[in-house]
């Protein structure tokens, strides 16, 4: 029996944004693995293994998921959103660097509908010029290298999606941002706070920057900051495509 | 008969990454508008407009839809990828500018798998930390910002996603983004040639950014730079998540 491993991202939380490639993995598993919440979106059924495990167990998932697949398991790790983008991908691809034994294994990694492109379609179209994203969780970075990140984004004038903004062990971080990236210039900026985009507790909220307040935003929250053109129109807001 | 717009993204090409939400609104459509060959990804059946229209037609396109939508049909605009990264979702929202006899028009946004999710996942996770996405099309910006942003993205290590790197028209942009990209000390770091990812003529090249040359992008083709802590294990390329 030969064994494969899937890392699948499950899109922003509304079933109908699974992509038909990432159902097809999960019909066919025989074991799921990933952190709590997004295992719980996964429905039941005879045959099929759920693995849920708690947050910044990542290294052990992977590995554990690895071992399944190397056993002769259909395994799937799924993620919330990309697999890809801040999430379980590059986990596994760590473990498997570690472990040249699994080397061999088959392992494939399907996209899916990452949270910034459904908050921006929610708003409209903030990220249809250049754009960049950053991870504010200093759980694996330094604080500093995130504060240079966001003066070059400002420099550059990228439209600015933010992960992970705030979390009950990182109160300050969000505040800080707020304030580096006003001391760039850009506190008449658009800034969209999209909360649990997609699901059943959906809020977004457009204000001016200058305006915003660090409770605007949880775990659960994407930003986008929007580039200096950004433009609103009725209750839409959108990057106009042509810059002089 | 109240008319409505959904500006929809397709995914990169495979079917099975076009989101159910999406095909829900394709098969509830009176009207689909687009550049060429997104249409031509679209079924025909009876009861269904397919309305295919040139490249760089995208504001008379949205118009297009806007007056549809209007005299009450079910309207819905194509993009490959997501329609709100370099797409017709801003397109849109500048032609609604235009003309605010149309800004009470339902209006809905569908995000979808865009190509860099789609090319990072063939990869690995190269785009597992924090990243930026850059059209290297001067058509609508002057060039002198695309280069300042690429010597900014480089100087913030952000992996770089890379649209459009190359067209009949624009030769020699490509050429001198990777000049810029090396000169800024990027010679070393892995490019991905994502090759009409996830359609039948795809394929991927992955190698040390010194080694690349112009012929390796097309229109067809989505480039991405690892950052500078990227590895490779086996076939893969990853981000580690953990910087210091």
């Amino acid at each position: 029996m030969t064994g494969s491993l899937t890392i699948a991202g499950l899109g922003p939380g509304d079933a109908a944004l699974v992509t038909p490639e990432v159902s097809a993995a999960l019909d066919a598993a025989t074991d799921v693995l990933g952190y709590t919440p997004y295992v719980a979106r996964v429905p039941a059924r005879d045959g099929l293994t759920l693995h849920p495990s708690d947050n910044r167990m990542e290294l052990q998932r992977a590995g554990d998921a690895l071992r399944l697949a190397a056993e002769g398991r259909s395994v799937v790790m799924v993620s919330s959103g990309d697999p890809g983008v801040f999430a379980m991908a590059a986990a596994v691809f760590e473990a498997l660097e570690a472990s040249p034994q699994w080397q061999n294994l088959s392992i494939r990694v399907l996209p899916g509908v990452t949270a910034m492109l459904a908050a921006a379609a929610r708003a409209g179209a903030p990220l249809g010029h250049d754009f960049c994203a950053i991870n504010l969780s200093d759980n694996l970075k330094p604080w500093p290298l995130i504060e240079k990140r966001l003066r070059l984004a400002a420099e550059a004038d990228f439209a600015i999606a933010l992960y992970n903004p705030r979390s009950a062990s990182r109160p300050e971080g969000f505040a800080r941002a707020l304030e580096i990236l006003k001391d760039a210039g850009c506190g008449e900026r658009t800034i969209i706070f999209a909360h649990a985009v997609t699901t059943p507790r959906e809020r977004i909220d457009i204000l001016p920057l200058r305006e915003a307040t660090v409770d605007m935003a949880d775990m659960a929250t994407l930003v986008i900051i929007g580039n200096s053109a950004t433009r609103r129109v009725g209750r839409w807001v959108y990057a106009p495509r042509r810059v002089s």
